[in-house]
């Protein structure tokens, strides 16, 4: 049977889109849900703040299905406790008291074409969390128990927030850029909240040769992080799709140019620039996902990416493995977002900070 | 030691580009070049006809490196016997009466990073037949001796000639596909040169599920050749990024859109509507070269590609592997090029028909 | 919440073993369970008998964990409609009247790392119907709802059942080749009920060159299944470690042996001689189960391994994808079962050919 | 036309094996070759002696084709300086002064099979160095211009020297292991010859978790080369078909067993004990050549194979392109093997050393 707990409160602490197209949250006390059938409550104790909670906040995603409602909880970078398990949990290996997380994708249906083909992030019934389902700038949210993933013991819970959404985007994405370890990888956006855990993953743990782009501002942190070389983005020009930067990464690659480029930045420029830079048979992974109208990558022509055989791969959020993966990393030391610590009530002004491009690193909210 | 063949004429007729940059060539008498080191000559008693050279001749493709020169002489699906070996060829299998094909790429160095990675389409010192070096327009043509192709002896060498580029072409470009034996693959341009190939590839040794994209009047020798289901193009709106279409290819597809799409026409639109039709981790294959300006693919946005996780890729022409496989396949009935036979000077008329799209199959020039 | 069938009788007929160990089944009354959390009860009219049967059923599989129990009902390819579906099922596709099949691995975890690997037929909880779980051969059997198979329309029962186990396996098998298009595979054991439909599989469906070997009453089997020869196996020597065998297999292969070898008869001798008749990088994969003492692959010694750079891969049973895409085959026309309907009581006698090896194909029992 | 270098001697020493069959090696002056076609003159400088070289001296490989010869000289990690150039090396990009080095397979044919797919160490005419052409244990030796690989520049002859065997053979066996950053691989031999280059490569390079494997006074070695744990194989009993060593590699993988397992020893015993310890799915690469007559591995029954889908992976040298990629490993600081340098005169009692199992690291050879 399910187990209960006692001290689960009735009603929690919740930061709420009160005014969804525009950047602002409301703290409101919510009533705290039973689990249901296969259902895990957990209590969240802290939340990484994404970029993409930005996007969803203020409908500034084109792609998107439905606009957010007004009292919609967000958050899909949430860690805590399993406080209650529903009806049907007892064979599962997840228990009370379990440290766990919640991802961007909350939870799925286990048995369609992409859940078949290790695709689970795909789901044709997949349910994105403080979009779809209630999320993870609250207290206490409710999960699916075979879709939580367990925290590794020597990993704290802020340090494990950001991996939740950044780190398995950064680690799937990556897995599809086709390098091995010794080959050239350029992550565009090095500096920023995905870039700074692409270049630690990359050239801490997977070998490659990371030449990071991004402001000149972002130097240092870049190159702590392992990369082999900086290119300052703002040396170059804007308007000629790539060439001079092109030239510059390629005498840094022997002359052959990057074997990938992983587009960790919302930039479209950023798209446009990296097929120039790239070798034969060179991969553009496209992670970072740009806001308003839909721009092609416009470099992208049939005939310079046949010439080059130049493979072009979109990469999702990344399924179950790829974030038990990125855990471990972290637990072993290989990773660690760079993380500032707020209040849950400083959420809006965290957000009004990203709208002005002024956010350094990732934040996770305190929940308590 | 070289072995010679006192058989050789000091001359042979040749169909040199006499004005490129327009469509025109001429019948010329050439003095018959001595094989140098490593080098076999050639008597060539066919050559395929291929788009490619028509975009040498009238020097329309933007993306190639230099402009073609007036006497050039070209061609590069050719097949004939081996009249000599030059110096350095004892060791190689190839000997004097042997058939062999003459290719897109004529000749690589084998030692570059793409020659050491399968890759020898994209040989950094790769000389394309019949734009680097005199093609096989003409009776007698040099090639590196470890370059060459045998031809099977059950196939013959009207039916090899279009193989050893429109085959070869579209063989790697389904390798690169990723499909599987039954997966659906849309093939745009199906009742072209190079989609007349790929589609009997395709369903008949592949065990894809073809659905061929044409004008109506491809239909028959479109599902002839093996496809599962046709489209005719010219039903479907041209201005709404392939919307329409792809609905009705998802119709076709158990409503989830196609594994690959693989497009042998060299139609911007072509490329633009691909993306829509495809399924989560749907793969574009480019192949068809567009001219004239460089478009980008005007729905490869970065959102669509992340969503979907798409993948682009171009694929070039194929390494020497590709070939022998596509030229066995042939020697096996799986593919048969629907030809038509010309004599040498009626080239200018076959590129002409070319030019005002009205070419249907390949044309094989008899070179005798 | 749950639906009930009020059609669904309290007691229905099961063939038991009872008595483990020796070759006896006996028809039995049982009482039809209700349908758990997340279970659904499926009224089965369809079971294939298959060799793995006989191995549980007399405890001869020296790899399995524990001994089967008197009162078993084994039986793991089983076809029927489902008649109930238990509380949690709602979400699922699945409903009441649908056709579904009952598999090999009967359920899976869905969170282990087998499961999260697209391996769930590896799952570290799977349990095997008619083993870990009353199985098919009987009138009704409950199943996961997530992970019974659903019948296409056009596939009636009877020709679906064999392919629950048999068809997953050798389609699994066939995959993990990695034998392409024009490649040559050899079947060892073609005529049997696996290899029966690895040849129609291989040759119609994935364009492979199929080689099949088993006794020469079984050539006319294996060539109208699509093979494109045929080897008796009678007339090689079979102490020669396959010496003489892969000599032959060599003059079928343009001198360099098969790419791969699928071993689908359980007979020691059928491993020892595959890996000499593979060329360079061969992949002899495994799938029959030799009974008795574990026995190593003679052949199988690091040098002749390590000098041709020879895989040897084991294949399970496949996973819920692999079990989609084989009836989906088998719906289309490229495979059939070659197939014995009999009734339910006829079990003991199906398993006495089956040890005494007379069996020719499938059986299917009739469970009406 | 051929470069000449006037200061090359007209003899030079070389180290021939004078009685093949037993340890034993002579020096001698040799008449100096002028190189043919296509081929260099190295002046060699440095070369490792390998265990292979041992095994050719003293014919103790089952495997081999044919007899070492009285007079042939070993050796095949040779590192020198070009002479000169025979004619038509032209085109390549190998000048007179450049620093090249000799591997194992001396030159390739470069159209076969195996050649044309990527496995050019299976070429079918390749000829191994010191076996089938004059080797590396001389002052002056032939190579094919196009095979030889090019010294990068800030790396050390007497370090290149053993990667040219050792380094290649396992950068190409731990790709072949299928294993990714974050998994676990066993290296049996840890503290070997090519253990010890495997697990600096994989826990520097590839980010793999290395459990080293060897006699316990290898401890030491094995962890600052980065493994992560160290198992000495004295305590383990080896008269159990490696069941306590299995379990104890599970304590240490989370309760998986291994990814992959890479033997790089030439005990037959650690074959046996490596497919108990992998997890399923997991890769047994095999590297290491046993001497004598030829023994299965004893452990690979079809059975236990199949449940748990292992995989087993001959890996023989490499080809050109890992070559090339693990010396700029080296040139790069990852990898450098432990070398003791030895004069050439001493090349017996190396011999002898190693035929005692005394020989810790590689030796390296003085040859000027």
């Amino acid at each position: 049977m399910a187990s209960t707990n006692t001290q689960t409160p009735r009603q929690h602490k919740a930061a709420v889109y009160d005014n969804p197209g525009v950047v602002s949250t409301k703290i409101e006390m919510l009533d705290t849900p039973k689990p249901g059938l296969g259902q895990v409550l957990v209590n969240l104790t802290h939340s990484g703040v994404c970029h993409s909670d930005f996007g969803i906040m203020t409908n500034s995603w084109r792609a998107l299905p439905f606009s957010t409602q007004p009292g919609q909880v967000g958050g899909h970078e949430g860690v805590g406790v399993v406080a209650e398990l529903g009806p049907g949990c007892e064979d599962l290996d997840v228990k009370v008291g379990d440290r766990v997380g919640i991802k961007w994708v909350a939870g799925v249906c286990g048995t369609c074409l992409p859940c078949l083909s290790g695709s689970d992030g795909l789901c044709l019934k997949g349910k994105i969390s403080g979009y779809y389902t209630p999320g993870t700038f609250q207290q206490y949210a409710l999960a699916p128990a075979d879709y939580v993933t367990r925290i590794p013991d020597n990993l704290s819970s802020i340090d494990a927030a950001p991996l939740l959404c950044a780190g398995v985007t950064v680690h799937a994405s990556l897995k599809r850029s086709r390098a091995r370890a010794g080959d050239f990888v350029v992550i565009s956006g090095a500096g920023g909240g995905l870039g700074d855990l692409a270049t630690q993953l990359g050239s801490r743990a997977m070998g490659f040769r990371i030449i990071g782009i991004d402001h000149g501002s972002k130097e240092k942190l870049v190159k702590e992080n392992g990369a082999e070389a900086f290119v300052d983005l703002t040396k170059f020009p804007s308007n000629d799709n790539g060439a001079a930067l092109a030239e510059h990464i390629k005498s840094l690659t022997n002359g052959h140019g990057a074997h990938a480029a992983v587009i960790c930045t919302s930039a479209n420029a950023a798209y446009a620039q990296a097929i120039p830079m790239l070798r034969f048979n060179g991969v553009l992974v496209c992670v970072g996902i740009p806001e308003g109208d839909l721009v092609p990558i416009t470099t992208a022509s049939p005939a310079p990416i046949i010439f080059k055989q130049i493979a072009i791969e979109g990469s999702a959020v990344g399924n179950r493995r790829d974030a038990i993966e990125v855990l471990d990393f972290a637990a072993r030391g290989v990773l660690k977002a760079h993380i500032r610590l707020e209040k849950m009530d400083k959420l809006t002004s965290v957000f009004e900070e990203m709208h002005r491009g002024e956010l350094k690193g990732r934040v996770v909210l305190d929940l308590s």
